[in-house]
């Protein structure tokens, strides 16, 4: 009895939830792009859930921020990851909105330019991780490298292969050296980019967002999920576990990403340095008129 | 009477108002630190005012952004400058915090790295540039190279005198090809910095940013004036104006500097670009199956 009264009620870890279980084989048609694992219980409570949270996500990241200007190497690098209009600039916006954005550092990855091919294709990646104290944001990352690069033949197969334990390895390095990975796969369903894609051609405001290879796309959405897939099972490490967000919902993913944030934030919590200053004798330089 | 009547009541432009005129000298002595002029009535019509400008920034924003991606090269940049406290990292956090964080590019600029010292000291200042359709923010700039540069002596007098025309024909050809210069001075006195150096001493939580430096340096502060002093006479020009925010008041710093940027971008009227495409083709393949 006494042992049952002692337990508390431990909120969800929504990171145990919807990690990739490291090393394990992911079927996506098990999950459910529309479904709201432990999310609130509708779209009005979630948004007010996710306003709730930007005060303790600016208050940490300012302690992160503060904590590495004594010395403290860690930060935080947000990886996201999704097909076409499953939300990766709307979680920026909304997500990392909540931050100070001094303390950010925004990469969005494109096709990688002529220099950037003739390296290997970590290079351009090391070149944009995020400094001690500050929040990476990733739009897109080395993961393109086994998604499109597999899809599209852009590489010999057998690179391609080599790549996930080259992506494990870069990775433990990094977190070993104070890097928290927080690696977000947004999943929407084919339905959903379908409503998506004819909404940005209903609205003349987001014409310029529209490309005819979005549509193209979808004919190798299999080859996609596949490629996706694999990279869950094969770079879900615990380093650096994957996060598979269900993104047909933007309340919930907006939620969710915030929640994974506070979540990592919180375990890592940082703290502002103390100081060895005599702070006494510069208050009275101060009062006495310096 | 039909001239009179004809007459709008036209809303003061803020950049005519706070703007140093091109050529000429300016004592600060005669700016009020502690001014709102043209400003809400307190701080409480200050807050509303600056939030009721963040809708419009944001669309602004993202017009300037999507205009980029049909080949408009325009882009805007934000150049920070003041004294210790005066709120430059206060006013990014508040005025860019209303912009979508993807497009933004921030840049702190600290004491020169040795790689830096080795090249013009327009070197380091060309790699962080704004892209076209971004928003870049400068939280101090090229201009510390004739600020703490003249007051340190960091530089041989002669080559700080050569500055000032190298920084102007280095914005005018920055003009030129696109870039809005909005380059703004916030201005704090004396008093006031002591009273925030006097706040940072009493919180626990802003130890951190405490450096007995910005003591010392307030006995510059005299030689300090003067080099803003100089800067803003000398560099103030058609193609970039500087503009003296009265930064006493945090609120009206913040409304301030909003509203410059919404007049700016509002004169910039950036539009949503339209496109070639066959759009119904590619909404019938969508409702079609694709």
């Amino acid at each position: 009895m006494a042992k049952n009264s002692d337990r508390r009620t431990e909120p969800v870890r929504l990171r145990e939830l919807l990690q990739a279980p490291p090393g394990e084989g992911v079927d996506l048609a098990l999950y459910d792009a529309d479904a709201t694992p432990a999310g609130p219980g509708d779209k009005a409570a979630g948004l007010a859930a996710t306003a709730a949270m930007a005060a303790p996500l600016a208050g940490l990241q300012e302690r992160l921020y503060a904590a590495a200007t004594a010395g403290d190497r860690r930060r935080l690098l947000l990886v996201l990851q999704g097909m076409d209009t499953s939300g990766k600039g709307g979680t920026i916006k909304h997500v990392i909105g909540h931050f100070n954005p001094s303390g950010c550092r925004i990469k969005a990855f494109k096709a990688p330019t002529p220099e950037e091919r003739d390296h290997h294709f970590l290079w351009r990646i090391m070149r944009e991780l995020p400094h001690s104290g500050e929040i990476g944001i990733f739009d897109r990352s080395h993961y393109e490298d086994v998604l499109i690069a597999r899809v599209r033949g852009l590489a010999p197969r057998e690179r391609i292969r080599r790549r996930y334990g080259e992506i494990n390895g870069f990775e433990r390095a990094l977190a070993e050296d104070g890097v928290t990975f927080v690696k977000v796969f947004l999943h929407i369903s084919y339905e959903e980019q379908r409503k998506r894609l004819l909404r940005r051609l209903d609205n003349p405001d987001k014409h310029w967002k529209f490309q005819p290879d979005d549509i193209e796309a979808r004919e190798l959405w299999p080859a996609y999920r596949k490629a996706y897939e694999l990279a869950l099972k094969r770079c879900s490490t615990a380093d650096a576990p994957w996060y598979i967000v269900p993104a047909d919902r933007k309340w919930y993913r907006n939620w969710a990403v915030s929640r994974l944030l506070l979540e990592h934030l919180e375990e890592l919590d940082p703290q502002y340095p103390g100081t060895d200053l005599d702070l006494e004798r510069y208050r009275k330089m101060l009062l006495e008129g310096a």
